[in-house]
């Protein structure tokens, strides 16, 4: 079954981490709002039908259709063999992805801390406040949690030797707060050993490195979830 | 089987989801740090194990401990008849789950938006900025999209004639908002007269009923997800 996903074509966001999946499995799909159709077919979508979803990304996979993203790769976790199938297991994934979560939004609140319809430019002395508290107590939090289970479970991924897709969107944050916060993540990362290591070990995975190299690989840019301000990075 | 519930012991909170739940269907539970072992029994769950929860509510049920709020209710919602069985509703609901998760998670924002771990009267200033936003643009966006839903439902409750776990949620969410901002609900409250009907609906079912008059519920106050500054009602 090919898949179509729907998400904002000019950004990463929170469809990246459905991306990864959807490449991780190399299943087929189009990106829709990147297609022919542009964003006229991804809106289309959301006006139409009985149960358009409050937000990109969506994924079609032949009737259903899919929304927030967390959502996603429950579906498409057991479908592509990036999840366990017992019911333990599949929980405990995505009690960690919620977790990633929540933590996305918190780097999205760093640059919005006075709410995502305002400009940057009219939060910056908030923003900066944000952020200080998202280094100093959420960041250590966050990444020293997952940090911790990655060594409890050997190692290797963040639930054990076989990848899922928490570890495709570990790897995500990684990258994402090296472009955010080059100066910041170089100091923290001396903290996350063990994270640094599984983000190399996605990266160098045959199908990951394909979809990076390719175009499909939409660059990090200020419109997205991870944003470089200079002002923030100090 | 009886479950227990690890969560913060004087606040509704993200716990208040899972315990309207848990008390709709009729479920046998101990809440378990406003019992005799108190906190003390949740901090030894949270260090405990190879599967620690990143942070509460979680739910142990037998042998299963799960964590994150709209993860716990996947798991109720199959096993208590408060979501679809079959796939497609299965994921339709928690996908509505998770945009509820989102709304709370603004909703926290507004009176802390600067972050999570510094005092409400550090960020007064900002917090009334966040606020208005929230209220002009987000509880529209958010709560119209539900009445919509409702309404294109046949107007019993989101996704037909059966209440499911998101519900109960929504129940909170126009309680939550009744307590914290009585002077912009009040007014609001024209917008989503199904939203508001859907609330007495669900207010009104026996165990629900039964559960709010009890002592179980705790009240709302000024250390939870809702809480109500005169100065953001405005």
């Amino acid at each position: 079954m090919r898949y179509q996903l729907y998400y904002w074509p000019t950004i990463q966001g929170r469809g990246e981490y459905v991306r990864l999946a959807l490449e991780h499995a190399g299943a087929g799909y189009d990106d829709v709002a990147r297609g022919p159709g542009g964003m006229a077919a991804m809106t289309k979508m959301m006006e139409a039908g009985d149960r358009p979803p409050f937000a990109p990304p969506f994924l079609k996979a032949g009737r259903l259709v899919i929304g927030q993203t967390a959502n996603i790769l429950l579906y498409l976790g057991a479908r592509h063999g990036l999840a366990p199938k017992a019911e333990k297991g599949r929980l405990w994934v995505h009690q960690l992805q919620l977790t990633i979560a929540d933590l996305v939004l918190e780097v999205h609140d760093s640059h919005h801390p006075l709410g995502p319809s305002l400009y940057y430019e009219d939060q910056r002395s908030p923003a900066k406040k944000r952020t200080e508290e998202f280094w100093k107590q959420r960041v250590p939090k966050y990444l020293g949690y997952f940090e911790w289970l990655v060594s409890e479970c050997g190692g290797t991924y963040s639930t054990g030797r076989r990848a899922t897709y928490v570890d495709l969107s570990l790897f995500q944050i990684v990258e994402g707060l090296r472009y955010a916060f080059p100066k910041r993540m170089k100091k923290f990362e001396r903290e996350i050993p063990k994270l640094v290591a599984l983000h190399d070990r996605v990266a160098a995975r045959p199908n990951i490195k394909a979809y990076l190299a390719s175009d499909r690989r939409i660059a990090f840019n200020e419109d997205g979830i991870f944003r470089r301000y200079k002002e923030l990075d100090i």
